[in-house]
């Protein structure tokens, strides 16, 4: 939704049950025209739920998961690989199968076929619980050498342990990722690059946060949206904290029918 | 939490997670005067939630069942039963185990220990999809002669075809049940008592339906609270009519720190 309300032609690859709940999402989707046509949808399931709670830090959930997982192989076609530019995934949708093969596979066709891979390495052992397991197979992801984002929490909760920037950066490196993007919060971000080196970045002053919900999925669209259109590294950072600053400002999602532009000419 | 709003000593018998929700959930049991030392709390299993839909008609609803069943055999004890003096229990309940031997058990317990027992008859295939093993249980409970409480909904799904009054209580009291309370919504209440013979009372008036959910428990906690306090089976039904009135009229639950007088005074 992110990436169509910038303009993006977007398409989702998801399974959600027939029921009340699922139709309401692919209806939400459409009218903010992502393409729902890949959605499957599971008469056995209910649409999959994460209850967040509120909070101003890192928010404590619950995730009822029951249809999200049942995305079949076949579903990942090369013609529709061969309209996109960039294939994202998360570590909640590697974690179980069907997705996880399905994700894995269309990984590698998306890497042969010259697509940017990209992924939020949102790491959490309550959804995945086999943490060697959850490690063997983001590497396997990792192989292909996506834009990945990371933020200190999923880090911690990757590691199960502190890490200092420069051993973040080494070990992803060390497992084929040429960059990556590390949110610190109120720290600003961090991001190793092969070619450019280590780039900080302050976070933006932000007088009044009212939902933190979301704004690390607002600023990898902004991420991967400056990347697409060949913006420097430095330049797709600063988009992302304008989208990201955005989001922290409004309750729910990003406004309706935002352009980068507008979002630039503003915080500017 | 209704029969507590009414002054009545309540406990309940459940099963939640460990998780925030089932934190929530405990504490406004608490803070509402139900005894909750008897819930059940599991580490591997979410708190199992409903989404409800808005309607002024029959909500739809999608059940997300994790924990709920877990309520293991030991924890109907004597001590508990011998302060009770009303065993309740629904279908929803009694659709999975280890709950539903729990219960089954329990109500042969309280049933020999002179308890009245009681049951909300809310049978849904989509909850309990084996019709014919749910027809068996229910019938074994039904055989204690609990205060039966069903809608023509709930008949509708029970039977999966249109019954009239006359079948409806037929059935029922061929099963072993003296008195069935049959709630029609707008067309009112009709109720066949072995003793006293068939009653029906037309649905109070009401200017302005504000929330259905939740009207034909305070509808039966009305019932059960006139029951145990040795009213009329008028009464009963005229009370149980008044709190559904009062639910109607109010979204969520029942207002705070009701009393049956205050519910008498205001309605007569």
């Amino acid at each position: 939704v992110n990436a169509a309300r910038l303009g993006l032609k977007s398409a989702i690859i998801a399974s959600c049950g027939m029921d009340g709940l699922g139709d309401f999402i692919v209806d939400k989707l459409k009218s903010d025209y992502v393409d729902t046509s890949h959605i499957n949808r599971t008469s056995g399931l209910h649409t999959s739920i994460i209850l967040v709670s509120k909070s101003m830090d890192t928010p404590d959930f619950t995730a009822y998961r029951e249809a999200d997982c049942v995305i079949p192989e076949d579903v990942v076609t090369d013609e529709l690989l061969h309209l996109s530019k960039i294939y994202h995934t998360t570590c909640f949708a590697l974690s179980k199968n069907p997705a996880r093969t399905t994700i894995l596979k269309g990984a590698q066709r998306a890497s042969e076929l010259g697509l940017q891979l990209s992924i939020d390495l949102n790491y959490s052992e309550k959804i995945w619980p086999d943490r060697i397991e959850a490690k063997k197979i983001i590497t396997q992801y990792l192989s292909y050498n996506p834009l990945l984002k990371l933020s200190i929490d999923d880090c911690y909760r990757y590691f199960e342990c502190h890490k200092t920037e420069e051993e973040i950066f080494s070990y992803f490196h060390s497992k084929g990722v040429s960059t990556i993007c590390l949110t610190k919060g109120k720290d600003g971000v961090a991001v190793s690059d092969l070619e450019v080196g280590v780039l900080h970045q302050a976070a933006l002053k932000i007088k009044d946060i009212k939902d933190v919900t979301g704004a690390g999925d607002a600023f990898w669209t902004g991420f991967l949206f400056a990347r697409i259109n060949n913006k420097s590294l430095l330049d797709s950072i600063t988009i992302a904290q304008k989208l990201a600053t955005i989001k922290l400002q409004n309750v729910g999602r990003l406004p309706d029918m935002i352009s980068l532009k507008k979002v630039i000419e503003e915080l500017d």
